[in-house]
């Protein structure tokens, strides 16, 4: 990759070596619109990254940047703690009519640090009060965040050594497909619980997300995700659906596990819920699990109001009725038809493509295929970035709001650059 | 405490228990402009509380307001992971010019998820990848944050015990003064130290305070922690100052340690390094311990770029030159002679005061009465909390922007509160 | 079950409540020879327990017992933490003369505590220095004793929670044939290994035993025993096979892992090592892996020379030859026939039966019919312990001393008990 | 040193790097009588080392010899897990008469594998089940075994490094005196204990040795261990006092906390129980502590009858009197005037002595001269080994049963010594 060394000069110097989104995208990047974000030079971008999944909305999507501008120059509380506040109030209404009342869900709302982390960390917090046990089960290649409590739930070996300490409390389960459908969904788990020789020090919970979106774009089966939530019940463990990145939309209805059928005991979402990129995260779990002692966990950032207001107007824009939901499948479909085309068109490269909603991955046999595909487009004018362990998925996703004709171009693009990189 | 059932009914149906400020402070606040929050019946409070300190600058400070609606109605990018963006720029460069060049500080500057706690989850992530050991030393009461890897080097039990897991990885040693002058500084822990058959784990890092103000406005002396710096150097184990409430200024200088003249091997920074309460963090480290892989440590939001841009309006404003610093110190010594009045008015209490720049706290031998106090502030329309393992101090940390009579009339309402708790 | 209040008094009034055997066989048991012991009563008992493995020859078999007391009378050393002894020297030669060179074996010999549990603690110790990684792989039903290192590697539900803390650093794997063959051997554990983002810490070792006594007589085939060696090998971590309860011969050839034509990094004996019931163990390994510093593990009793005494005498009148070898397969051939014959009678009762050498296990559909056995057995003067994770199967472990005619009669025994508690 | 390779060949070629004692005693050691070992070349060397505490009645005692002869001889019960025996009986019975009652203990017995630290471990499990808690205080210095349980509350910083895995649940406090008399006693552990901001987490139970033998001859205080007493009754903490090494007389009296006159709530003994050198352990509580299930604990050895055997004429022999407490305390004086003899007549080696009973250390401003003192009294015929953590103190640790004479010779070479390695 090549590297613009005048314009990066004071991130060269004075940024930490950690930084790495820069590295593949070597631009000054300075607004933004929509699907589109624009660099220093005025070069336009076509977005299928949108914010790792913070901006389901688009950038800077109007229908919510009018009531923060009148919010921020009405001199609403900025910084709330979780002190009430009238924005809060508002969230929190909007919440229950658009979100939870519709589908039928009975959750208390926590508001956490606002950082998908914090929210996984409250989750995990709350499961092994509530069952009094340490372990807690997640899956192959999942991902949850990066402080020490989500760290060790999450698969990836280079991320898991940044600990500095082993990893513990925590096993790894097979997610769907994993063993390639040679094995029946949870024989080895169910077993293991069942057993009092197994050796598996019984978990408190099991933390999944539907589609593993760093993990790879593995999308796990409706019939598994019921079937692990049964196994949660019969074996006394709580659910916990971590919906941060796949939540707020992303696989058609507003939480991913809708599709399923199933209602998990706990639920984390961040990312797009505050619709703005604004940093936000909610921990919700149902009423009888709520015994929390007062700011038994807290934050300091944890009543973000300006991302309050604009949480809002997303849900009462975009929740109130099934458009969106409607808008982003159809997007799918037209996703899921030019991967097809792709891959038939290179059926040599061994190509093969998953996803649901708008979360689609692109697999090459050649694994170093995906970074190869990405820097091209990036050369070309869009932002994708890689996915799965050995960064070998290229990953789409674009912005919910995003156009057909949008999905168009950067398919074309993607297309070109598959071609350009043979 | 009474509670206004009506106003705060989805508050009260939807909202987790672990909520905990509303409960102290019964209104529903809607704006704040400065040292003043207003709740929804048009009510004023004079706050001295700011954010748990991260309102240094006050609400809604317009200084910053200004540039942040700019920049958000041009359009700049909000979210932006670590890609480099205009934003993002021009805040390294006016962190270099206004807080580390004059100080002659080296630091690499690393932005993680954008709170507190993920600030020194990174921090001891990078101490133990250097080091190469598992052990932290921390000191008690000290409060580092409620994600796993922070809470194992926080000292409050009822927070630890919200782990579900043991926390280890960890030691207590004890702050300044803990054992009341009786002993030696550091002759426990360099004794530990130096003695191979000890049973300490050699630890990769101290982290500390200089000023505790969750643990009870614990004030370390600057030549205990010259002392400290130098056994940590002498001992080969890196210097964590967490200066995530008491940097910004809050003490007077910008770094909380300058007064002391040590210079940290890593830096938290968070709370108000945004200056208007929005979401930010920093961990800064000495250039040789840059070893982070880039991605090894990462996180949704930590390229909050409106935070980038009030923070780098804060520091060009109150930055600049030494008036911010200056000003700090003057309230302070206004807040300690009217400590003092209170303490000689109250000597039967037993109230003994202590602090520096502004942040200080007032204790009486009656451990309940900090919390009477600040019940009765806030009737008086007056924001303090209490802090202490016991909650045994009332703690004053109005803004530093605070005008002198703002400092007299919340000091007077604290008079009265204090005389009408009796 | 009975127990006869005044013949155990002292026992009852002051012994702790953690004893065991005594309550399934309540007799104050005097002496013993070969496969008889006595009570105090002078009633004598057919053993088919043989302490638990540690009896391999016998009951004070003469064999050992001559030189034992030549050895005592002579004011031998008895007491030798890790001197030089005569004693040792000559245990030593014939554990290389008789075991390790006619098996072209190359391992170096440690004495650690003379305890299993003791051996297995230094094995994992070593594996752990060896690789510098903390994980282990142990099996499902596993058994490895009871102190914290050897806890952790086990999987009894019951005996786990005794630890009082979490025993972590472990993960349990499918132990052969526990998913009934309707999965690959090791696909899952195989496909851990190789996924970057699987989760798994990667192990330093893998520890297993090749029948699980405790965990309920499981036998390993040895075609899984060297598909587990290869894949060891493979993915760079020691294979330790904890040859406890099954080395000494008990599986005929004189360690168990013979039969699989495997050669493990580590191996750990105890129980039957000193021949006589009294305590040694051994830790073996290859050389490359001896880097021990002088006293980096040690223990008081780890030099028991008349041990060492009888462990010789063992050697050199049992392992000279092929002899016991072929013996105890002759008497395994004799319980087999017994055993299916027993199930065939009782074909009803959804027996079945497992084994090798002389080890074996009868297992009911109904999983209370064990213990139920075993006490009949008792009453009618065999002993005979339970094993498995709800104690289900009745285990058969005769000494391998055992004449034919005893094995018939202890078979006969069981054959009634198994009637009798119909 | 000098090693004499011929005689030493098998143990070179054969036998792991981590054996140590025959590193500095290059002898081939033979047989043994009373204070007396002899090598195969018929030098005899005299002991003051005793099995490092496991021969407090001398080698091959023939009060102890005779019994166990013929209990052996008429095939007594060797090997017995739990069951009870006859010698179990006649132990229970002489360890009750002789022992706990006479001196009010109401201890139940419990029998854990025959190893000190197996006694530790069961300790351990045992205070951690009663109280619920995983935290456990131990001392600088404390030496408490290698298995991982009781290696985490060890304090050797080598042998720690040992375990492969970070030692948790363990915190170490100040033993007597370890502040050099400058920290009132347990000011900083009482001062953790009260507030619920100091991060230490709420121990389940203390343990401690009235005098650390290993880590350098450390003697605490009675007053020091009456408050330790009475802050562990007060802080709802068990006491647990390892008298593996002290115990059976070491100090005089049968307990070595006697003096203090306290009661622990857990003892563990080892070592010189059986007063054989035959392993055996045991581990001694109040019996409202003896919540165990039956097998909660166990292993193979527990029942290591002849050590009973022994084990019961050692009490009834030595300690139906006063006999045997007298002559200890005699003998200590004794050691104690030629102790003092030695650092009057070296006082520019800065050299100083303590101890108790019969266990004393001799320690000098050089600390590499205790080493030398050992290796040069070896060469002229006495065993004394060094401890403490920098191996700086000469351990004079003769039987028990060593006569005036001897300990006048003993001490006579060792003044020697002293004078020859200057």
């Amino acid at each position: 990759m090549t590297t613009a060394p005048s314009p990066l000069s004071v991130f060269d110097s004075l940024e930490s070596e950690v930084r790495s989104y820069c590295r593949g995208w070597p631009a000054v990047f300075d607004r933004a619109q929509g699907a589109r974000m624009y660099d220093e030079t005025g070069r336009a971008y076509l977005d299928f990254f949108a914010g790792a999944g913070a901006l389901n909305y688009g950038h800077n999507n109007p229908v919510l940047k009018r009531p923060l501008m009148d919010y921020l120059l009405r001199d609403g509380i900025t910084h709330g703690l979780d002190m009430a506040t009238t924005a809060k109030r508002a969230f929190l209404e909007s919440f229950q009519n658009a979100v939870l009342r519709p589908r039928d869900l009975p959750y208390k709302v926590m508001f956490p640090g606002p950082t998908g982390t914090n929210a996984v960390e409250a989750a995990l917090k709350l499961a092994r009060k509530v069952k009094g046990r340490e372990s807690i089960v997640s899956f192959t290649n999942a991902f949850h965040g990066m402080s020490l409590g989500s760290l060790a739930v999450t698969g990836n070996a280079f991320k898991r050594a940044g600990a500095g300490i082993p990893l513990v409390h925590g096993t790894p389960m097979p997610y769907d497909n994993y063993l390639d459908g040679q094995v029946q969904d949870f024989l080895w788990f169910e077993r293991l619980l069942e057993d009092q020789g197994s050796g598996l020090n019984k978990p408190a919970a099991v933390i999944v997300e539907t589609v593993q979106g760093e993990g790879g774009i593995n999308v796990a089966r409706p019939e598994w995700l019921r079937a692990l939530a049964d196994l949660c019940r019969r074996q006394d463990m709580l659910l916990i659906v971590d919906d941060i990145q796949m939540g707020c939309g992303r696989t058609g209805a507003f939480f991913s596990f809708e599709e399923a059928g199933i209602a998990p005991d706990i639920v984390t979402l961040s990312k797009s819920i505050s619709g703005y990129g604004l940093p936000m995260s909610l921990c919700l779990f149902n009423p009888e699990l709520d015994v929390w002692e007062p700011g038994e966990h807290n934050g300091t950032f944890r009543g973000n109001n300006p991302a309050f207001v604009t949480a809002a107007a997303a849900l009462d824009a975009y929740w109130a009725d099934g458009q969106m939901e409607k808008q982003t499948l159809a997007r799918g479909e037209q996703v899921e038809r030019a991967l097809l085309g792709i891959c038939d068109e290179n059926s040599a490269l061994g190509a093969h493509y998953r996803g649901r909603g708008l979360v689609w991955g692109l697999e090459f046999a050649d694994k170093s295929r995906a970074s190869a595909v990405c820097a091209r487009a990036f050369e070309r004018g869009l932002l994708l970035e890689t996915s799965g362990p050995e960064s070998e998925v290229v990953k789409l996703l674009p912005p919910l709001t995003v156009s057909a004709e949008e999905v168009d171009e950067g398919l074309e693009i993607l297309a070109l650059a598959v071609r350009e990189t043979s």
